[in-house]
This record gives structure tokens, C-alpha cells and sequence, in this order.
């Protein structure tokens, strides 16, 4: 049995609580994954352990009607999410409290707790992944774990899974792609003629951008990003200062009609690559020909082209956002250390 | 070590065992795989076999200087493919013979007394997984063994393990894709203006079209693979007669632009899906709008849309034929079940 302690539940975490609930018998079943979460711990709803597994139908169930995970009619209370993780018996951490790219904490010390005491991490936080991936998997790999972070860019379309195992045994030249929605959408509508302040405000109403659109239009979610991909696929350690990035608010209606008149597209194109032994990334708008699969990924898509000796460029298209798709970014890595087990 | 036998010793099975003499250091050293094919048996070529391991760097050079694997210097020689499979102690056969869809044949013997004599397939051939996957997976099981067949669609580009390893713990409605490239190549030059008849003899003067267009152009080949898709992804248990099949001949210039001008492409789409609960598919020219991401797709790029619960669709595009690009996703099996060894 694989005993889950779920650190976080805003909407990524009772998205994954939901997903297990209904799939749990199908996990048995199809992969031989007896999946139990035994402990949830939330930054502001309480945390619950019990060792037997919680009923998910009536967790989600009292937790709808009080918001808190404390209203659980069974099982112990007033964990620390520090605790939930270390004494519970946990062998598998999800991590999935909200997103600091400066500290990367909670996130960090969640992470770094759990593989220092032998525990798998499967993580949707970008921040930990971003700021110290290297050292988190040495950590992982000293205490014979894992640390996956496949929900971490394009929630659950496979990208990093995609290039390091669907593409085992190719040499990585590097990637690129477009790895923020809120930008493609504003890009998308653009180029229908929108302008980009009344773009920006309808994605803000659709709930596709947040209220400060900084860290979207500026590009410092894609620089955040793209040091995960260059950290975890091409052996880099970028820091956030070493990124070049420009991001969308410069791009005019008349740039988008020029490009167009050229069979092209502006996208904001996320780049990792080796440069003579070192990995380098930017975040910038470029024209993409209509000859290239990224120019035809429209919307709040994401996308990943990973350039290979093998192959020489494969794109991944798919949603980048959203809880249940990151739950199930989630759950795939949950079966990929099952698929590893001895 | 994993010790290989190589079936076929054409363009794939050349390209195959250059790719292993190239990335042997590299196999022990990031994945700690140590391959080592100890024997090759090619239908017009002679059979070589050397339980030490064969010198790779020697044998594609005597090879390639005399067109006989049996110029080889050292180790026995004369063994059948057969004898090949089992009685080398190889622990993992590479069936790459020439593709056989009515009969399956020779493969189909050669995979079932691989699997039979509990040794791992990994294979480029869609004869058998077209014809007897249900059957083949099935004998696998029971020698716990593994049958592996990601370089049998979309060549190197992830596949059957991408839906069914990237995307595990989704439930999948069903595949759609470009899945031969030939066809595809043809309907984007016809986009650009060209004649059916001009294009299809500049392809074969490119070698992307046989001289007998017939398996390209009339959907068979897209027929055999998307069986492939729907019998090892979706559990169905198609046979060639069940699938409508039509082929891109009927095509005109004026459809062509009719659906440009409506911002639409045609393009040969292969189809799988569950319709009460029984697996379907078919192959025919479909108007695509340019928001679909298969409408980017150009030349003789194949593509594949996966349909799921948790990410709606997610779609990948790469090269779907040639030596290098198969050998990879050969390799990449390799490496899935060498992951996946206790």
C-alpha cells in the first residue's frame, strides 16, 4: 500500500483528493496501486491523520459544508504540515501548497523534510523545483527516493516525464515552448484584432490572469519555469538573474499584423539550451513560423518542443493550468514510482 | 547486463546497432544500463552470434564492407532467426524484420517464441501488434516478460508509452492523429498549389513514397497503426475489415481550397475510440480547423492526439519514420523496462 500525506489543499489539493476518491478502485485495479492518503495538512483548514486512510467521500463531504479539515468525525487533529509529514507513516508526500519563486518556502522545507526522512515527494510547487532542484535530487537519490516534479510546468501535460523518460536515451539539445497560458490567450485574442489592455481585462474576468498580471505578462512564471526545465532536464542551475526575459506588454497590434503578413505568429517563447557546456535560458516574444507546431498552439494552451539527437525536435501540446489536470500530473507520477518499485 | 538479441538487420536494425555502438558509455553511465547485443540474425544477411558481446565499432565495418553480418571475424554463425531468439542467451530480443500486416509474419513467430522462452520484445513491427496485440500481451504476462512496441507508430516519437505510461491514471476516450507522413507530406504541397500526381513523384523521388503508393495513399499503413492505437491503448480487438478506411486520392485542389478559405486544412486523420463500449476507428481525409493543434502539422511530421478525463486532449508531434528516429524509441523501450527491473 502506498500511504499519501497531501500537504496543501487549495484547489490543486482537493483536486488530487477528489481524483483519488473516485479513482482509487480503477488504481487497484489497472496499475495493482493501493493509493490510501492518510494525512492532508492546509495552511488555513486544519490538517487530519489517520492511520487507517480517510474516507475521501466524507472528508471532501465535511469539509464542503465547514472548510475546514478539522470537521472529519474521526482521526487526529492539530498537526503541524511539518509533523503530518515526518509522523505519520507516510511514504509518499504530495506537496502542492501555493507557489513562492524568491524562497521557495513552505514548499522547500516541506520537500527537504520529507526525502531527508525517506519519503517520495510529488510536487505541483515551482518553487522548490526552480530555486534548488539539484539539491533536492541528490537528497532524493541519498535516501533511495524520489522527487518528481511533473505537474510543476504545464500542470499535467507530461513535458518533464515526456523528455527525461518517454525520451530516455536521447542526448537533450535543449527546449523551448510556450509555457504560460495567460499570455497565449492575450497573444491569441490579439491577433483577432483585441486590444491588449481589453484583452488582459477579459482574462482577468474569465479568471484566466490574476488581478496584478506582473508575473504573467512580464514573463517571470515562464522565466520560473524554464529554470525548472533547464535545472531538471539539461543538468543546469540557473539562477532567476541569469534569465534574460522581456515579456508581452511592449507587443503592439501593428507587431502582430506584421508578423502575420509573413505567415508568422508572436508567441512567448520560453528557451533552455547548452551554450559551449553551459545551460542558458530566456523569455521572450518571437515570431514563429506557421511551418512550426508552436505557432499553432492557440489560447490558454501550453506547449514543450524538445530538441533531441534522436528525433530532432518532438512538441507536446496540452491545458497548462488548472486543478484537475495538475492532479493528474500528479497521480502519473504517483504510478511512475509504483511502475519503479522493485 | 542486458544482453540483446537483433532480429533484422535493415535500415531500422543498422540504424540500431550504430545507435548502441554510439551510446554504450553513455547507457552504463546515466541509466546504468549495460547493453550488450550479443547476436544479430538478418534474413539475407547471415547471423552472427558472440555470448561475450559483439565488437559493434568491427562488425558494422566488416559488415558494411562486404553486406554479410557473417564477414564478422569472430564468434559462431549459420543460426537462424529463430535460433537467434532462443538459443543465444539473450535476455531481450529487438524484433526489427520488415513489417508483414496480412500475415504478420516472420515476426509474429519471432515475438511469440521470444516471449514464449520468457524473454522481453521490443519492436518496430506492426504486423504483430496490429494483428495479435491482446494475444502477445497476454503470452508476456505470463512469462513476465514485458512486449514493447512504442517505435510501431510515430517511429521514435512517444506514443503507446506516452498515453499509456506519461498518461497513466487517465481514463482515455480515445486517439486521433496524422500517422503517416507520406499522405501528409502530399496534402501540404497540394495546400500550396501543387497537383496530387506532380507531388506524389516528387515524393518518391524523395524517398518519402514507395514506388507502389498504394499502402500510403489509400490509408492502409494509417490503418494498420491506428489497430496499433486502439488495441494496446483503448483494449479493443480490431480487425483490418472493421475499420473504414478512405484514402487521400479523391482529394482535389478545389477541396483543398474550399477549406482554406473557411481557415480549415484536410488532412488524412486516423480515428480510435469507444462507442458503447466496443473500440472503433477509421482513417479519412478531415477538415481540421486551424485551432486544432493537427492543423500545424506539416510535411512529413505525424502527430497524435490522446483524449482523456483529466486533460481533455494533449497531443504530440514529431517524426514518424526513419532509421535514427526508430532506433531511439527502440532504445527508449529498453530503458522503460530496464526502469522498470527489480
Amino acid at each position: 500500500m502506498t500511504k499519501i500525506a497531501l500537504i496543501g489543499f487549495g484547489v490543486v489539493g482537493q483536486a488530487f483528493a477528489e481524483t483519488i476518491r473516485d479513482k482509487k478502485a480503477m488504481l487497484k485495479e489497472k496499475y495493482g496501486l493501493k493509493a490510501e492518503i492518510v494525512a492532508i495538512a492546509g495552511r488555513s483548514k486544519g490538517s487530519i491523520y489517520d492511520p487507517e486512510g480517510l474516507d475521501l467521500e466524507l472528508l471532501l463531504r465535511t469539509f464542503g459544508e465547514t472548510g475546514t479539515l478539522e470537521s472529519y468525525p474521526r482521526g487526529k487533529k492539530g498537526l503541524t504540515s511539518l509533523e503530518t509529514i515526518t509522523e505519520t507513516g507516510a511514504d509518499l508526500i504530495v506537496e502542492v501548497t501555493i507557489t513562492n519563486v524568491e524562497t521557495g518556502e513552505p514548499a522547500l522545507s516541506h520537500v527537504k523534510a520529507a526525502l531527508s526522512n525517506g519519503k517520495h515527494v510529488v510536487t505541483s510547487n515551482k518553487g522548490p523545483a526552480a530555486l534548488a532542484y539539484k539539491e533536492l535530487k541528490a537528497l532524493a537519490d541519498q535516501h533511495h527516493v524520489q522527487y518528481r516534479i511533473e505537474s510543476t510546468v504545464l500542470s499535467g501535460t507530461p513535458a518533464i516525464n515526456f523528455a527525461s523518460e518517454n525520451l530516455a536515451g536521447h542526448k537533450l539539445y535543449g527546449v523551448k515552448g510556450i509555457i504560460n497560458g495567460t499570455t497565449n490567450y492575450i497573444l491569441t485574442k490579439m491577433e483577432q484584432g483585441e486590444k491588449y489592455e481589453d484583452v488582459l481585462k477579459e482574462a482577468q474576468e474569465l479568471g484566466y490572469a490574476e488581478a496584478d498580471p506582473t508575473a504573467d505578462v512580464e514573463g517571470w512564471d515562464a522565466v520560473a519555469k524554464i529554470m525548472i526545465l533547464g535545472n531538471a532536464l539539461l543538468g543546469g542551475e540557473l539562477k532567476v538573474e541569469e534569465v534574460e526575459r522581456k515579456g508581452i506588454t511592449c507587443i503592439t497590434p501593428e507587431d502582430i499584423m506584421a508578423a502575420k503578413s509573413k505567415g508568422e505568429r508572436i508567441k512567448l517563447i520560453a528557451e533552455a539550451y547548452v551554450e559551449e557546456g553551459i545551460v542558458k535560458a530566456k523569455v521572450s516574444p518571437e515570431r514563429v513560423h506557421l511551418s512550426d507546431p508552436l505557432a499553432g498552439v492557440s489560447g490558454t494552451l501550453n506547449a514543450l518542443t524538445v530538441m533531441t539527437d534522436g528525433l530532432l525536435e518532438v512538441t507536446v501540446i496540452g491545458g497548462g493550468a488548472g486543478g484537475v489536470g495538475t492532479a493528474h500530473g500528479l497521480l502519473s507520477d504517483i504510478l511512475a514510482i509504483h511502475r519503479t518499485k522493485s
